[in-house]
């Protein structure tokens, strides 16, 4: 926000006073207010756009953009910015170039970590990166309470805190439980929201009818979560905007916009997202770009779908005095663009410098200045042994066809190929020694839960298929939203390798054969993010990758898929350190069937 | 604002688990959001929206619309509240039946009058009226520092401590003078309520290019003063809303909207304001709802002007979540009307109940609970005389041909029917006893300000051209912005028997002719407002201007023309207590002319 000596100084560059920092010169201007291109020469001035009609006015520098489209840097309505592995220092060189120029972020995945603490650490160096960094304030942390440890919590006092947070937005997606249970702290998170002017963000998943109407009822403003045209229109008919979601694994543009355009919709409540993308497909599609690019390959005009990407998000947010247009007064990210039928950024300014030419940075984003702390957030008590892993038979009930010795009937997540939700089912497995083992012969690896905050050494087992591992075991310190260290395996002393090595490694993903680690990638910043730059990160991603198909892996992406087993809240099972929970019902149930 | 609890009782109620309030049954909706008509029952709980399918559940009460369209409440984004003579409660059966269910005013009057407790004063029973009530807090308390005695000020800290308010959405319009001029105090005004997540209302009368531009990088969001659509584009370009005027002098929505609709642009940033409109102009013609028959009138699309009476002012002032639309959660204000294509309001609900039909209130509103200060806010020590305005001719220098004794070269105010604006002109008048006179022969009068606060006993005088009064005086304590005593006449004695009288009432307008007052009408509501219904003031009104009239008067409404000449900030000359102002070189001046 613009202080009274700031705001001076825009007026005198305005009235040719003091020169401009910049002039940009011959552009196209896609103007989002008006819909119109118009001829323009930018003035700029301690990065805001102080003149569509700069030319005479004394300039520091001049930029000539060749009669270059100029649109309004992009907006990423909703990302889980620390999920992607990457710092947001590293995510810069992947989504600038893009023109993604602001990103509302609910950082969930640093506040399971380490509550308000892990937000500020998060954002500690947030001023110093090429792109707007605004927060969307987690309304849900931990997720599933009672079912899981998390290392933070982000109570109604620290939402109320946050809000006050210049960079704070809104409040962070709620899930309808909450809302239609009724319950008093997160329906206090939305009054508490409203109270400072500020929205609060949906998450209706699937809602619809008098489900759908009480959850608006509720206070939520949105939804990210339609996923074809029918939901997007049930909410835009109850005053809630849409936020056209494609990420790496939901894909909804598409049936979204295909239905606007059959029924002539208006676009002005609709804006983009991304939610989760991740970096290898960032790098492979791009960005939100590659959203606007679509939107206009289906035949949403092009200003309009420029007007998603920026103006429309800006509005809903109450950004529009900060960011969303080159109007005056506003951030000066801009993007320049050969054509605006197929829009390829050229270059694009950043708070009035250029920060990306031809998809590529022009100069490295300075490392982030993390606190110590934050990169030693893993502490194991249990798991490091293979005994750990045991699983006594005892207490299970035998039953079957008793073959060679005595087995257990147990419960089993099955996975489907590319999709985080999961389905029920069982097995007849062996028991050795009194402990029930994995069997790669039917796919059923051994799943572990390690608790990894040092609070309680829990550690919870049970059963997963359709990872097609034969031998060793993998695991990872990003496990949705809890975060504590998952492992599966076929051996119990590869899984509590993997642990070892992630302790060490102070979080990370890891694989391991023969007892003995074979691929690691070090994810020390709250054992979430690398620091590495986004090109190392994905090729060492891809070359563990490579490694566990060696091991026999059948998923195109088994850390991703891993990470989200551990969710409680993604149907129909999750597994946390506090056990195996019934999503639907709520509830802990036992890893054997009678 | 909703709390937790109200929030709990809209979603049971969304599910089935209470009772509606009413539901409101068989209307076509006019959704502002999909931009469609749709069949629709609205049901209602604590006075907000929590279903547009709502038949079906269970309900306290029902009404059925017989097919009639449901509108939101119509809104008027800036309007000087307490310069209509009514209080809010007058106005309330004006404007209610024509739709109007939320007022965003800038009640500079009252502020003048008694700063922020005035300010207090006149909102003090605003709960209980049949519309919304909220406050562009004034920026400018008073209007031209050092150049007028006020009774109260709103300076920074009051701005400071209005703006966290709940019912405070905006800084009030602020003129180019105070930005352009770089003034501190003004622009921190800004800063402050940005800091709020508000926005600052702009006044960016007459102003282009980079002036206009300038003034944009104050900080300011909009602008209600454009006269015609080269003015509303100019606005639009740089990424500043256009609050469309239709009041009672300036009328400015057809030029606007003939442009906006010769040139094909879109209407999201446009919205409509009164301003200033009067209470008679309000019976013959209608409020917004007018406006929006205007707009339809001429081309506009009925959905996208109804959209400019509600959707597009919620989202510019983020007011959106309350009201702006018949969407879930919003209040269940509420436009009933057989016809879309010319706006009849039959029934109007305001928070869900029915608050006016057929063009009348149900039931009356209760009386405000005002305070008895505010009632007791006229002081006068000087101008109770006739000796009081005596102009001595000594320092005057006396020129031209000397007819029949001393003369006097005097600046005169000239006046140009039916505008504010007014021009200087010069009078040769008679100096008898040493004392300038009024000439009736020449139409011109003696002027006077009176300061009324007691703080300092100012009185000054001057020359007006322009209300042909062959005898008597007439005067006002709505004399705009500082709301001193104005008083013009031919006889000294009829002038002070006109404030004599405006202090006995406490405020209002008067009337004298042969030494003795022959019409009144008491306004003692900070000396700006009656209590009494709208029909009476405007009965009296008309009978004072018709007596008026029998004393020679040529205006049609004299005290809306002399409230408006004290203005110290509209060219070309003002009349303050402190003296005559040149308004555009922000100086006092001398009533002689060499």
């Amino acid at each position: 926000m613009l202080s009274v000596n700031e705001r001076k100084s825009l007026i005198e560059t305005a009235l040719g006073h003091q020169p401009l920092d910049l002039l940009l010169r011959g552009v196209r201007l896609v103007n989002v207010y008006t819909g119109r291109i118009e001829p323009a020469s930018l003035g700029i001035k301690l990065g805001r756009i102080v003149s569509l009609d700069a030319e005479g006015l004394p300039a520091e520098q001049v930029f000539d953009a060749g009669g270059r489209y100029a649109l309004p840097g992009f907006i990423d309505t909703h990302v889980h910015i620390d999920s992607t592995l990457l710092t947001p220092e590293g995510l810069a060189e992947l989504i600038v170039p893009h023109g993604t120029t602001a990103m509302l972020a609910d950082p969930m995945e640093s506040a399971n970590v380490a509550g308000l603490a892990g937000l500020q650490a998060l954002l500690v160096s947030a001023d110093r990166l090429p792109y707007h960094l605004w927060i969307e304030v987690s309304s849900r942390v931990p997720t599933a309470p009672g079912l899981e440890t998390t290392g933070g919590e982000i109570g109604l006092e620290e939402v109320r805190q946050i809000l006050t947070w210049e960079n704070c937005v809104s409040l962070g997606e709620l899930d309808p439980s909450k809302v239609l249970g009724l319950r008093d702290e997160y329906l206090a998170k939305v009054v508490a929201s409203h109270a400072m002017g500020k929205i609060a963000n949906g998450h209706a998943a699937g809602l619809q009818g008098r489900e759908l109407t009480a959850y608006a009822c509720g206070g939520l403003s949105d939804d990210h979560e339609c996923v074809d045209d029918q939901e997007a229109f049930a909410r835009l008919r109850l005053g809630m905007p849409v936020l056209v979601r494609e990420g790496s694994t939901e894909r909804n543009l598409e049936p979204i916009l295909n239905g606007v355009l059959s029924e002539g919709f208006d676009t002005r409540h609709l804006m983009f997202c991304t939610d989760d993308k991740h970096p290898d497909d960032i790098v492979r599609e791009g960005h939100i770009d590659y959203m606007v690019n679509r939107a206009i390959a289906l035949g949403i005009p092009p200003i309009q779908a420029v007007q998603m990407a920026t103006l429309n998000a800006a509005i809903h947010f109450r950004l529009d005095q900060e960011i969303g247009s080159l109007g005056i007064g506003r951030w000066a990210d801009v993007i320049l663009s050969d054509r605006l039928e197929q829009i390829v950024p050229s270059h694009v300014f950043f708070k009035g410098r250029l920060a990306a030419k031809d998809g590529q940075l022009i100069e490295a984003v300075p490392p982030g200045r993390y606190p110590d702390w934050f990169a030693r957030t893993v502490q194991v008590t249990r798991g490091k042994q293979a005994a750990d892993f045991a699983l006594p038979a005892s207490g299970a009930h035998a039953s079957g066809p008793v073959a060679a010795g005595p087995v257990a009937r147990v419960r089993v997540i099955e996975l489907y190929p590319d999709q985080i939700i999961n389905r029920p089912g069982q097995a007849l497995l062996r028991v050795v020694d009194g402990n029930v083992v994995s069997d790669p012969a039917q796919d059923v690896l051994k799943l572990g839960v390690v608790e990894r905050y040092g609070k309680n050494g829990n550690i919870v087992i049970t059963f997963v298929h359709g990872f097609g591992l034969k031998r060793g075991a993998l695991a990872s310190s990003v496990a949705h939203d809890h975060h504590n260290i998952i492992v599966a395996g076929v051996d119990e002393a590869d899984m509590a390798a993997c642990v070892r090595a992630i302790e060490t490694m102070q979080g990370g993903l890891a694989l391991a054969a023969g007892g003995e680690v074979i691929g690691q990638l070090p994810l020390p910043l709250g054992g979430l993010m690398s620091a590495a730059p986004a090109s190392e990160v994905i090729e060492d991603l891809q070359r563990l990758n490579g490694a566990a198909r060696e091991l026999g892996c059948v998923l195109p992406a088994p850390f991703m898929t891993i990470s989200f087993i551990s969710l409680p809240t993604v149907p129909e099972l999750g597994l946390t350190d506090m056990g195996l929970v019934d999503v639907r019902r709520h509830v802990l149930i036992s890893p054997f069937l009678e």
